[in-house]
């Protein structure tokens, strides 16, 4: 019908440039526009009744168990939006980190479309624990307080820590005594199965997470993430949440085909684990230059380093990168699918360089 | 990095067969995926303030005029939540008609996430009129009723009609003089162009249209829809709803990019144009079949007809497509933009031979 | 401590005045009055815990049935709001007549406060039926659709009449077969008993209603209504949904004891049924007036009328009353507690001299 | 009609009984039940159209000045939601302190009802100051982040502190340079004034509050509370508000009626007065006796101090109060208008027995 290659849409950016902002600036991986072509050409149902999405659930399944079930959405404060409206009646309150992106990053969208409280504790590495828990997770029966029916953690978090299977564990069986029940914001969750080397399951369906949202767009996806339910016993219902979030694609396929290309062989681990060995490849070549202090080790894909903000400055015309706290001077580097080692090499350089002016 | 052609993905439909069930069901134009693969590679600055996303700002502007503004979202449930909220006092309802889209087939996201009353009007063809306008339109100034202080009407209609562009005038005149902004639900907007055979703004921007939901995805597109400020000082501060109602994509220019595809050059039109024919084409087949009624003009890309039941769900065995209402037994037809003429030669010929074994 | 007469405020109104506007328009029932200055004095546990709220659970119960279980509230809007939040998922929807308070009279406040949709059905009296809920009742697992899990009616109506418990029991039984619970907006609830003549579980409790809003102040109350639970399984959770809807009383004490009052003895009958017999003193009266067409029969407390709108408009200018719809000139007379018969006279006398200048 | 002494009501409770648990256990003071009575009889237009509350404008104004609107609501929870959404718009946050009340004591309502973020600040004693209103006042422009467009402080404070006029003028003049709205949670504004001194407008109106919610309850009222709009240019629609929010009182006269006592002349000054005068001499009172810490200086009607555990314990089965902290095992006292001299001094005595019992 048409020339399949011609398009009025002119390339407007210089395809050799990265930066360290953010893994949201990347693009999408081959392999993932090579399963959206796949998918392309003919009808198929619209809203999800699609073939990929109904292959998408076996995927999910083999990475999180049998029970597991997944609701392609567009994006992660969607996915965190629908998966805590899941777990909270309507007088349901969310303990999180006071870091949590649900907190700090998605514009109220809890609050103001979910109607849900956050109830937040400080926390020194982005990490919950039982006993941080306990700060807010209190006042069960009494309805004047906003009943704290559910936990949320972030994996990898977003200070660039981890949790460990076990320290997840700790978090379930506490939140399940308390008769809470727990969420995953797993934008990065690629990233802490890469950086612990073990299956997506194992610190998440096998140890108590009752609802996860799994990220795609920060790994190399066009856009796109997934609610899984991992107990469907506890989370019911999402595909009315999703739809009444404003969450549901109607050609669904070509979220589902993604997360296909990313999951059915080991591109969600390629990807993840090439953005921390740079995140790694940075953190080892920055601690050599001398004024630069590392705040947190590296273990996903960011380093957070304390350097002169002058430096930051004249370094930010060089790179894309953002402060992280304005206060301190922290910084944020960012590594991403994409990132080469040429550009960690040549960025450490540059901050070198910048450190040597100051 | 990796093999550009390789995916771990695996075609899993017949991209030969096609139904007329939605234009939702058909896939992707190539030059869209062209434009997004011309989009890839490097890093752009995310949620809007890349390279393209500003673009489209121009294009936008050349379609609607020097004061439009172009938010891409995600999905149209998304872009009418966004612009009506951008409409409404929180004490504000919205008139519409009882067959509109926000009203039947949004899961009450309008309802649940941005709090709006909905007040409708039975109309016989999807068409609001001043009149029909009035039902609704009254009790200014007492708190006791929601306050009416939006109208949204849908062009091309949920039932396949068209407004006129005087027609529209007629509304947002009445309107106006009431105190009251106007929405166009335009999910289906480049059908109505290519219709009426006039720019996109002559019955949008140039009579008085306030804030449009501009479709993508129905029209070709992978996923993506437009709100689209046409009066910047009725309507404002679309930046903050869009996040907060969980519509800000993080690779926007992916987005952008094919808007961009579709409206630099006739893409919007060819496409429209097309499926606007397709649906011509089908409603003179059937007209000539005993037995069949249709039941409206196919004016845009869509043919409603009344047919025997049992000859419908045989029907239904070979093609794809909806009843569109189960007591009278009226069903929709839809073309898309890659519906072909073998596909409805073939598709009236079927009805042809069901109706006579009826 | 103080003087017990004295008081700064001044009486700022002729309580010899009175008309047929609403039966919001009286003030209290001096036996409620009395009530609330019994239980004044000395501290009670504040937001229910007191000993008058815990013995109006046994007043409830004495009238609803040992599964009652009553929550003060502080107005319709309120009880409502809180009653169908309780029998809703965040994705329900609740069918109710087109002239239901809910929909046309509370500000919106279900939409905006609920996240409520709700999907109106036009009847002729205000009542619906099994065929009418059907209109609204289907769609049933499919998310593109709100669901409706609700039915909500009042009795008596909006527009005056009345359901018979068989009526009620028809729509609850076909409710239930659908998977929906049902709600009554009993905001004279009272006015039905007394007219019924039948107890005021024999046409809620009896026949498969599982929660009420049951109404004090059109009843003779300083304020209050009760949302009373009757089918416990069903309904859950009122205590936080009352918090969070602010309509938790502090000194609830005092919003109990009115309750008792109305509800220990016959008082709620003796002022719903008085209301009704000055209604149909009217009614009987205007019959006999030429050119004041009863509208429908008024079976509480309520009588509309049609007369030519100048009359009524003169009529306005004598006594406060409202244009029911301002199209057809249909007028509503609203009896209270506190009209005489002496008043009924005089009024009907006034229409007929109005009526003679017509 | 009916006999005015008959209630079929009866009492439930010991008049002589009072405790230290919260001033909303107490009852209504006698010159307002008196006011109430006043009000009664014959019709007023519902609603807030009666003259009662015509006239409290007059008394409003007397005290805030004449710029300042009373909306009288039902309660405080209420009150502080309809006007925190008065200062937002959909996308707003609130500033307030970590302990104030709409934070830890309205069941999420803000959250749920308003869709408002509140962002906290962990204080040494209930006050904000400008310094730690910066803590949470950033990131405006930013979409990413719910927009700080209000900060809300208590007069006096969840904690029994005061804030000087001189303090609360220094936080609105920052929150005005920043672009932000100021609220104050007045629930005990009428203790302030006593203790302070001062006129209620001196550290409210006339340091730049733009917006009241002021309390009755907890000072003598049957129940009520005002939103009183202080800088109508910035506050607007809050009688929409209000509706949608459930907190329109149908026979508002007699809300109105109970303010005009209490404002007309002292009735505010002599209660509030009263209770901290009570307040004053418990502090006095147990600072002699050892073993017992006051936490905080009494400013306003609350006395904080921590004791030992099971003595706190065992006066508790004497006298009703509260622990305020768990884990500190802090408790708090609140006398109220009706707490006697009497009261104090056995409490008092009661305190030192079981001390010295320790």
């Amino acid at each position: 019908m048409t020339d399949l290659t011609r398009t009025d849409a002119v390339r407007r950016h210089d395809p050799a440039v990265r930066g360290f902002a953010s893994d949201n600036y990347a693009g999408v991986h081959p392999e993932v526009l090579a399963a959206i072509a796949l998918a392309n050409g003919g009808h198929q149902i619209a809203y999800g009744e699609d073939d990929y999405t109904a292959h998408l659930q076996d995927v999910f399944r083999r990475h999180f168990g049998e029970t597991a079930e997944a609701y392609p959405v567009f994006n992660g404060t969607g996915a965190n939006v629908v998966a805590l409206q899941s777990l909270l009646p309507r007088w349901g309150a969310v303990v999180c980190a006071e870091s949590a992106h649900i907190h700090v990053d998605e514009g109220g969208a809890p609050e103001k479309m979910g109607g849900i409280k956050l109830l937040t504790v400080p926390t020194p590495d982005g990490k919950l624990t039982p006993e941080l828990l306990d700060q807010q997770a209190w006042g069960f029966g009494d309805e004047h307080r906003a009943q704290p029916l559910a936990v949320s953690i972030t994996q990898s978090t977003e200070l660039g820590t981890l949790y460990t299977a076990d320290e997840i564990r700790a978090i379930t069986e506490h939140a399940h005594q308390l008769g809470m029940l727990v969420h995953v914001d797993g934008s990065r969750l690629a990233n802490a199965a890469a950086s612990l080397g073990q299956p997506l399951r194992a610190f998440t369906a096998d140890v108590g997470v009752d609802v996860l949202s799994f990220g795609g767009t920060k790994n190399g996806l066009l856009f796109g993430e997934v609610v899984v339910v991992l107990n469907p016993e506890g989370v019911r219902n999402i595909k009315y949440l999703r739809k009444t979030s404003m969450q549901l694609a109607s050609k669904m396929r070509f979220v589902s085909v993604q997360f296909e290309a990313l999951l059915s062989g080991d591109l969600y681990l390629r990807n993840a684990g090439h953005a921390n060995a740079m995140a790694g490849r940075l953190e080892a070549a920055v601690r050599k230059i001398d004024g630069v202090e590392v705040v947190r080790p590296a273990q996903a894909n960011a380093v957070f380093a304390i350097l002169p903000r002058e430096v930051s400055e004249r370094l930010q015309k060089r790179y894309r990168f953002y402060f992280w706290n304005e206060h301190t001077g922290e910084v944020r580097w960012m590594c991403a699918f994409d990132t080469t080692e040429a550009d960690i090499d040549a960025f450490a350089e540059a901050i070198a360089e910048e450190m040597g002016r100051a």
